[in-house]
């Protein structure tokens, strides 16, 4: 093993590099980027086109110089157009439209996912917008700065629509978010969704649930959008966020195995069905540490886990990806949103008997000022007494984001929800109680099991 | 089993309390409490004393209504005086000395903590206090609304000296704090220890260290406080907070075995060695759960779970104490100090081989606005790869607390300090990075090991 080729700069990417190169400083790495944004962080989006983030380069985790410098060729603008799993190949062509060859001991993909694009129509038209790549942020940019833009349609309640609105928002548009499903935030119970769909309306972000669109056309001075049921609504721009879908091109021509989804069968030392040829990221399954089976869960904490698993394996030192919990988070305006492991319906699926108890419990001893409520909900076995997962609500400061945590430890460690009793977790009044309230909605939980 | 008596209302006795009538409501539960505050928050009273609890009445986790309707019989202003073990037996003695003897079943001691009276002359002059009871903060807060009071010296650079610092800073007075040791805080490594020291100071609190005050003199405006070395300072009041010692008069006059500092000995099913009689909370010997071996370090965390346990067993249900991770945190102005686990210096003298690492990692992604460092040291086995213990200072936002109950979870299930890095965290731009700075310490320690 001598040189790896990966394919995709982005967070699966750039880990595998890096892990390479840190665990054999002997590797020839060379990165191949379709784009001139090598390890940019397009989790931050959002916040780039909502003006906190003032400059797009504050979004790149590391520079080109800093990649280099760690052992790292970079081919930036340079597209993958075949791979020769016989010959070890790739062809690649670069904005010249020049060709070449290149030769890999161990190839990575870390192709991605692309922006889904629903049965709309109208998808095409100007002021229509997808969120996924740094060149879809720019457009999206230049558009805000150039016309006059007041009023924006997200279709979508997933977690970059809800950023979006938020973004949106503060950057002074009036927004309206469009759901297909029943509430906003469908990773979380509707309990919790309602609360997160009252903090977008709070800041004035006009809400409609249960509504597929189906239309966007130009009018004379808006886009009409148009929906089931009648509905129509109009907005000088839309957002078209439902969520994304592996990019497995390359993969799917060499005859690697699909999975869930479609994204690309791995095994746990992230592995394809092609000899020497890997893949991490948003492009392949995710192994799920809880059912024991993969699913398609396309994040950027869990890219960074494939992509150090894969840069070990590809250099022969294989390990093994410990699975994903599904742990996620988000913050609109106020709250946030965290949820990890199963929630009661995919517990059931999965062959649990499930118990959800839902709770409000303050975040710090109510006698300090700024004590905040927490809604939580946590789920467990009622057979066993497993630990299932949860899902909580809170305002910024009631540190749900890290309380989550705590409880995607306890199911990485398969405990029972009683056990999180025993646990000893830090405590002063200004930021917690003697039992944690992630303690006391278990308490509540094993004494309604 | 029908009569439970517990001495002692505060955190280990109510526990117990509660948990023994929640899985048994037959048992009859009377408790002896001293003062009139039961289940009052002592670790509250730094601020009741700052202001930002205005009625002590707002400290009580549970008001005598609520504690009377989990079916506790509350005895208020009873001493217990004496037990006769044979008899089952508690003599009580009430406010009006009338005394009565009651019979009990199980009997559980939840006496508690005093303050520890150091070697200081003048201990007993008026404007030196205590604070460890709700009594004490009586006394001080009287004294503070009805004396012309401008400053403040405390002896001892603790959670509670350091706590009151900033209580009586904020309350306006100018405070002085005298350290005995090295460094303020000595749960933490001095280089942290400096940190919060210079928050201290950033905030107008005078900080000596390496001072052992020696006497306390009333002068004709201040008291005059002299210590090792020449050290003279003035105050018009004078704290005295160098930590608690167990009070166990009871447990020693019917012989109940006592262990590390004086604390009572119990099982990890908290029975002492005294048939039918436990014991849980500051008055006890704590089981840590690293070192497998008894250590005494009074906690409210730790209180409410030995008195759960306590309440348990005493009803014939008996379960384990899991034992103490040694979690800490303290909020000292706009910075949080968070510890669990081992030090370097506390592995080595357990027999493991530590390697300490320290690092400064930004709570949240630093494109993000308000992102703050957070300094982190993470000690580990070298032999075994082992996760020890960890310490975190930050600003209150940084989250420190939840993030050091990560390290507290990893140390439960005794992980390595490299498994860290498959955890499936959560992660939003403006709350965390895709590798949280946990893990990012993590992975700095297993490079360096």
């Amino acid at each position: 093993m001598s040189h790896l080729i990966i394919v995709g700069g982005s967070d699966a990417g750039i880990s595998a590099a890096l892990r390479a190169r840190e665990l054999d400083s002997s590797i020839q790495v060379t990165m191949i980027v379709e784009d001139a944004f090598p390890n940019y962080s397009i989790c931050g989006l959002p916040f780039y086109l909502s003006g906190e983030v003032p400059d797009y380069r504050q979004l790149a985790h590391r520079t080109r110089e800093e990649i280099n410098g760690a052992g790292i060729d970079l081919l930036l603008n340079h597209t993958a157009q075949a791979i020769d799993p016989e010959a070890h190949s790739v062809t690649v062509k670069d904005s010249a439209e020049r060709v070449q060859r290149i030769f890999y001991d161990r190839l990575i993909l870390a192709t991605g996912a692309r922006s889904r694009r629903p049965h709309i129509g109208g998808l095409n038209l100007l002021g229509v917008f997808f969120l996924h790549t740094m060149e879809n942020s720019f457009q999206m940019q230049h558009y805000l700065s150039t016309h006059s833009v007041h009023s924006a349609l997200i279709v979508g309640g997933g977690y970059i629509g809800l950023e979006m609105a938020d973004a949106l928002t503060r950057r002074g548009l009036t927004v309206t978010l469009v759901e297909h499903g029943a509430s906003v935030l469908k990773t979380i119970d509707p309990s919790l969704g309602t609360l997160v769909q009252a903090e977008l309306e709070q800041h004035g972000v006009v809400v409609h649930t249960n509504i597929g669109v189906q239309q966007i056309v130009a009018g004379q001075e808006h886009l009409c959008i148009s929906g089931a049921g009648g509905f129509t609504a109009s907005a000088d721009v839309v957002l078209v966020a439902v969520g994304v879908e592996p990019r497995t091109d390359l993969a799917q021509a060499i005859g690697a195995e699909l999975g869930m989804q479609g994204a690309i069968r791995v095994s746990r030392a992230m592995e394809t069905s092609v000899p020497d040829v890997l893949a991490a990221g948003d492009c392949v399954e995710t192994w799920h540490h809880l059912l024991r089976q993969p699913m398609y869960l396309p994040l950027g904490t869990t890219a960074h886990k494939q992509g150090r698993i894969a840069g070990a394996t590809a250099i022969g030192k294989p390990a093994l990806f410990a699975g994903t919990l599904g742990t996620q988070v988000v913050k609109v305006f106020d709250q946030v949103v965290a949820r990890t492991g199963l929630r009661e319906h995919e517990a059931k699926a999965a062959g649990f008997d499930p118990l959800t108890v839902e709770g409000r419990y303050f975040d710090h001893k109510v006698y300090y000022p700024g004590a905040q409520p927490v809604c939580m909900s946590l789920t467990g076995d009622r057979r066993t007494g497993r630990l299932l997962g949860a899902q909580m609500v809170g305002p910024v400061q009631t540190e749900v984001a890290k309380r989550i945590d705590v409880i995607a430890m306890a199911l990485f460690h398969e405990m029972t929800v009683e056990a999180l009793s025993d646990l000893d977790l830090s405590y002063t009044p200004p930021l917690g109680s003697p039992w944690d309230p992630v303690q006391m909605c278990a308490q509540a939980w094993t004494h309604r099991a």
